[in-house]
């Protein structure tokens, strides 16, 4: 759609010997709101970077468990928002759910629904009893293929260098290959596209797959990596607390400041050939 | 509350000539949920790093249009929410506002309600003529106070140099002291418990300060700081367009990229004294 980027005036200032102000042309991530309608109701609105707004929809649905595969969506198309010109702002997208595929509540519950007790323990029961998928990893991956992954993704971020500001995220498969690459102002979004284009694709669960993301691992990101069935999480910068629970309980792999040669691997390391690395500690 | 990080083992792998794996304790920063609930009914949920949750509520709050100033809150206390041990997880906030106030949902409407016709442009207007406070910045600032305010920002930052995981916003008055410094795993939270500070110090609107963030500018940290009344936003990383546009409609002065000696201003620069770096630029 050719929107992912847009450019703005902007004032350079340098100070220091080379002071100086100049005006020059700044390309930005571009940010508009997504209303998403369920059968023409309104059911949420995200920010987002718009492109993929299908795959975005998809996994969307999917990480707030109102569809569980591709059929549930009978179909997806803009509606007729327009701009004060006249023009669709394709800022509006219209889905007709299968027969008795609805979602929970009329409006999106923030991350889950209320119960008193409310802590971390609970929260996790919720999504690890919802899904879990047995793992297909029959045996250990090399950590190169581990470590390679932001760089990997980061070429194939074609809107990153430009802005400055725009998220990733990738799904590697069980060849290591890197078989789709979505961004996004948003990461949950980029994600989101990525898990809606694998469930399009009719590759989910996300059985002996990796998902990769250009930013922190926080709750909601491993969350939907959970529900996707993934097996690995690879994140460039730190995971929370939660997240690391999270991928302990669920059984997901969880490495995070993948930077250089180094990386940090929070749980399940079996799924790593760490013994091709150094001596493995025990415990 | 001492909660801002927990350790957890990892386990560390580094290749190369180097090369090794060893098991570690590691420092992350916390994530819980935290259930906002007025008069007893679930509100919203949010992840976020414990602490400050008083502030948070009312940065929350206020954000999303349900008060305006702190008297609207009678009392916001925790409520009985126990883990599996019976401790109360601190993690259940009930607010009970004051007669009269009430949200316009029963549920958080995610960034806005809906709207056909839905575009950044509608988006802003509702923000802009919600709240626009008139300025009482009287002359410019030094740019230098910019520029440092990402490193004074950091100075404060607790737990970050642990975990690399913490978003951090902070409030810079008109002398240019950084008043107050906020730590979170969302960076909303953050700007949201700086304000939910300054709402209940009476500061607010924000004439004649600035709110500084760790992070990028999205969308929804700009109209943050639009309905606080600040008058300068600053951040570290790249801004998305819709922040930009927001900024520039509200009068808010959005400065970017602050890096070292360097930043990028993208809206209202007539704040700053840019006359005494260099020539600045007409048009």
């Amino acid at each position: 759609m050719g929107r992912l980027t847009r450019t703005r005036p902007v004032v350079k200032v340098r100070t220091g010997p080379d002071g100086r102000v100049v005006r020059r042309s700044d390309t930005l991530a571009v940010e508009e709101p997504l209303e998403v309608r369920l059968g023409g109701t309104a059911y949420l609105v995200t920010m987002r970077t718009p492109g993929d707004d299908i795959d975005l929809v998809h996994g969307l649905l999917h990480g707030e468990g109102v569809i569980a595969s591709a059929e549930d969506v009978v179909l997806a198309r803009y509606c007729a928002g327009t701009d004060a010109e006249g023009h669709n702002t394709y800022n509006v997208l219209d889905v007709s759910l299968a027969p008795g595929v609805a979602p929970d509540g009329p409006i999106r519950q923030v991350v889950m629904n209320s119960a008193c007790g409310l802590c971390g323990t609970t929260t996790i029961e919720q999504v690890t009893s919802a899904r879990r998928h047995p793992t297909t990893w029959r045996e250990p991956i090399p950590v190169e293929r581990v470590l390679e992954a932001p760089d990997r993704l980061r070429e194939h971020q074609r809107a990153f260098d430009k802005t400055g500001g725009l998220h990733a995220a990738g799904l590697m498969d069980a060849d290591g290959s890197l078989v789709c690459v979505r961004e996004d102002v948003g990461r949950h979004n980029a994600l989101d596209k990525v898990v809606g284009w694998a469930m399009r694709e009719g590759r989910l669960p996300l059985t002996g797959c990796a998902l990769v993301v250009s930013s922190r691992a926080s709750y909601e990101l491993t969350q939907k990596a959970v529900l996707a069935g993934a097996e690995l999480l690879v994140a460039v910068s730190a995971p929370s607390s939660l997240a690391v629970e999270l991928a302990d309980e669920a059984g997901l792999t969880l490495v995070a400041f993948v930077r250089g040669e180094s990386m940090n691997v929070y749980t399940h390391p079996e799924r790593l050939d760490l013994a091709a690395v150094g001596q493995v500690p025990v415990g």
